[in-house]
């Protein structure tokens, strides 16, 4: 069993040094967000997680869920650590005080759901699915309907689900067949079926709120016949607590590679008289309030791809420091800790700065939201939101694929042990696969980063955040003990405005080879991102280095860390560039008979 | 459930055109292996892994393999797939015909192994052991032995197992504990423990041979001690048949991500009076013997990686034509087939590259192998030797990380069907993740080409390799409508050149720097080679599309194959060769603390 410790120092650096917490603080509506509330908060959340999580996980895996007739039996434990969690008020985190939540800001609540993530993704895929059904409502829902659902929903006294995906509309949510049809009560009456339904069914709570994408008589075709209703499991009596048992059902539930504890169903909406629902928001916008949680989503998935690394990283390193096994190949040296194998150590070490770095930019990413969200002058929070936009795709993209590469590593770094089951490094490596495929795959990342975040603005945006880093290079540059840093950080820029420059001189013919390139491109950027906001990590540890402050090695470790990251992650950069100039136009040579 | 076809096309023009099928046809103990023949093998040996062994596949991973008491049961249908395969003499194919087998050469058995792996690999695992057994006999055991155990091993009448590992012995076999005393009757008594031992029981044949490393009393200490024994689960009658059982039991199997139908048995010998068993070749001579066989062995993996990506390609390229999902990103077209989407085909198209690299690097290798074994002119013979020696951790090491990043690529283009295991990719994903472990980790085999191959001959193997990597791009460019593809070959070469230089100017003092920088080392070597195979691969097929010989999408689609990867994979090898310059040297520098 691998255990799991909140990285504190680390996010506390960050947070403090990087992510700017005190200008978050600073906000309106977010001035509770001092440090030493966060910190905390942090510690009871790194024990809650720790203690009570994290144990749970292996369980989980092992366990699975399974369906007897049409009810689903979720593993051991999870009732009680559901209970504990609803009770300690973690799901209101960052939910508004009117609804009873904390109204934390998302600088707060994401180390905190990292640390979820990282103690038990499939357990936290549940509370997750009530944030992101609340923001639904906050933003298109009625105020009766709030009043209705909110506050169960931020307490967690019931569960949400989102209902997307039909077996021909997975990407393509065009495709939706599910149809609502208004009935005489003002309500709606749901027939369809809904796959891939994360915690569709279950006994924890005594109610299950569906929010459901289906289609209305008259909707027009496509994304924009789209309607959001909102399907309770149990329909309310007149006191409004659940009553007759709506017409929906589960009648499967997925085998899948990971993330055993997470019910994954297929449900089925009104085999019999209809599923009752509410239209949520106006009829056929329902995509529209999809989009505005689509890159809370995204971001959230991101911090999956960080969290599952760092639990990853975690193991991986104390089997390095515990395991003794061959003699140094330089000293011959015998009985070592395989730590001291240099191959072993360049992987802990990249995993490592790899984390710093994704952590970094998610922690300032989240800011960015809060300013976005919060900042008085509309300039100041529309340049925030606009980056945000842009960068929404890389989080969620770079960071899950990165995820799964940690995983993977940390495997090799167990060797054999990592393959058996037992070690628990293996359910971390099976859970991550999801992670680049839901909420849309990589590809669709870097289609929405290239169609609509690139080249839908010429640019102007991505050259913006440019800007931006370079001011930065320029600032560590100062040091002259970072010049290195400030080098390697400039040629990233250059590469990548090169690569900004070319998409943009392309004329539309070459659209489609432009979109083979895609993929390439969202990595350029990303490793840029991790490569400026390591240049600045050093420049942070720097300063406090100098002025006494922290630790040192851990300090000294940072600067390291992020040159590390320039000699060895930084050089791909420019390979994913070439690829983005030359891998679509020969892609849009070869023939299919050719395959 | 996902099916196999053998890729004979390509195999055919590989064997043909590049891997030299002819010459090896025309070595001494190679005459049979005509093109005909082995057409007419591989024709047979595509029905029986699409017809036998991949429908069984998806069976042995949902079933596994169970222990009850010391018995351990296998998935249903292996014994009849084993018995098929037996009378078949699939076992023999390469083995020598003094014991019944058919002698064929390397060339002709790789891609008849590529076909086993792919249908099944689990499976596989079991015929595997009594080639490697065989071999390891053939090199080290007396004629009275060999006359004794060859032929059961040949004809695959008993199955055969190699203990290595010992829970502190893992890639250190220094550590190995295992005990062997010589007892009145000129046998062996072995005490101790090995794990992580491939079909370590089972009751599919009437015996079972263990080939046991282990200490003998007078062992001196580390590697140099070991000894090799032969230790039957069965102790022979006075007729040769399976009498008594000797003291070694499986005590428990492990619980592993995959491979499920191969069970991992801890095998416990000596619990009462010692497990009887006999010496293989001279005292404490066993890890010579081991280390003949390593290579391959290694090899063998390498063409795992090939195998579990052509069956992951094939099953990602079948979903791909099938599944119509949203709206083209350029065209707007709606309802097409997903592999019309630029970065699905991009995914496709990677995939098939870096295949057909590999299987002509791998199957052009393995005609080296016979070179060395059969050329009667000594020098060729050693060229050929030499270059095994130098390229096996390439074989072993980048083609089974190809493996799996392809396994992984396929899940991509699967979606969430990916996730899924009913879909049968999760499989082959969760399979693969052993190839990069066992037989020496990638860290393991970039510490030996660095170690052994390049730094012991001071780079003159791989010189001499660079040599004729410039000799074949230079033929490559005489034709103006490739030059393309030379250039870019002259400029993996170069880089790769620099390298070697770089490495061999380093001092003592830095050896240690240099080995944190060996597995990038691999991956450039490795892409190299992959360039330098598919470029070769471009000109046969330029060569015979002017002839008007084979199908002409085919050949145009391999030259196109050799330009992608050129775009897109070979800019990899810039990056790594940065890796290897200054990774290690940041990693040196890093504090233990840091982390």
């Amino acid at each position: 069993m691998i255990d799991y410790q909140a990285p504190l120092r680390d996010m506390q650096f960050i947070l403090g040094e990087l992510a700017g917490l005190d200008a978050v603080a600073a906000l309106p509506d977010c001035e509770e967000a001092s440090s030493d509330l966060v910190n905390a908060i942090l510690e009871e959340a790194g024990k809650f997680a720790s203690g009570v999580l994290a144990p749970l996980n292996r369980r989980g895996d092992q366990e699975g869920c399974r369906l007897e007739g049409e009810r689903v039996v979720l593993p051991q434990g999870w009732q009680a650590a559901y209970d504990q969690f609803r009770e300690a008020g973690w799901l209101g985190l960052s939910l508004p005080e009117a609804f009873g939540g904390q109204g934390l800001p998302k600088l707060v609540s994401t180390p905190v759901w990292e640390m979820w993530f990282s103690s038990n993704m499939a357990f936290t895929m549940l509370p997750q699915l009530n944030v992101a059904q609340a923001e639904a409502l906050l933003f298109a829902a009625s105020e009766a309907q709030k009043a209705t659902w909110l506050e169960k929903i931020v307490s967690g006294e019931w569960t949400a689900t989102m209902n997307l995906t039909e077996p021909q509309a997975g990407s393509d949510l065009a495709a939706t067949r599910m149809r609502a049809e208004p009935d005489e009560s003002g309500n709606y009456r749901l027939h369809g079926q809904k796959i891939y339904i994360s915690y569709g069914e279950h006994e924890l709570t005594p109610n299950i709120l569906h929010l459901v994408l289906a289609r209305l008589p008259d909707a027009p075709e496509g994304v924009k016949g789209l309607s959001l209703f909102l399907v309770p499991k149990y329909l309310l009596d007149e006191r409004g607590e659940p009553g007759e048992k709506n017409d929906v059902r589960c009648i499967s539930i997925e085998h899948k590679m990971g993330i055993h504890g997470s019910p994954t169903c297929t449900l089925s909406y009104g085999d019999h008289d209809g599923a009752i629902g509410q239209l949520i928001g106006e009829p056929h916008t329902g995509l529209k309030t999809m989009f505005i949680m689509m890159n809370e989503a995204r971001f959230g998935v991101g911090v999956q791809g960080l969290a599952l690394g760092e639990r990853a990283y975690q193991a991986a390193l104390d089997h390095a420091r515990e395991r003794v096994q061959g003699r140094n190949v330089v000293s011959g040296e015998m009985g070592l800790p395989i730590l001291h194998h240099p191959d072993v150590k360049r992987m802990l070490v990249g995993m490592r700065a790899r984390l710093l770095a994704m952590r970094t930019f998610l922690y300032t990413a989240a800011g960015w939201f809060d300013l976005a969200r919060h900042h008085p002058d509309a300039e100041v929070a529309d340049k925030h939101r606009r980056h945000v936009d842009l960068l929404m795709p890389v989080a969620k993209g770079w960071c899950s694929e990165l995820g799964n590469a940690l995983c993977d590593e940390a495997i090799q770094v167990f060797g054999g042990m990592g393959f058996v089951e037992e070690t628990g490094v293996a359910q971390l490596f099976r859970d991550a696969r999801i992670i680049t495929i839901y909420e849309g795959t990589t590809g669709i990342q870097a289609n929405d980063l290239l169609g609509r975040k690139i080249l839908h603005d010429n640019g102007a945006t991505l050259r913006e955040l440019l800007d931006d880093i370079r001011t930065c290079a320029r600032s560590v540059g100062e040091d002259a003990r970072l010049g290195d840093l400030a080098e390697s950080l400039n040629e990233l820029v250059y590469g990548l405005a090169a690569t900004t420059d070319w998409l943009l001189a392309q004329g539309e013919e070459q659209t489609a080879e432009l979109y083979g390139g895609a993929v390439p491109l969202l990595h350029q950027l990303g490793i840029v991102c991790g490569g400026w906001q390591l240049a600045r990590a050093a420049e942070a540890a720097q300063r406090r280095h100098d002025a006494g402050e922290g630790d040192a090695d851990h300090l000294v470790g940072i600067i390291e860390l992020a040159r590390f990251y320039m000699a060895s992650v930084a050089p791909e950069a420019d390979s994913h560039a070439r690829a983005v100039r030359h891998g679509g136009q020969v892609l849009a040579r070869i023939p299919e008979a050719g395959f």
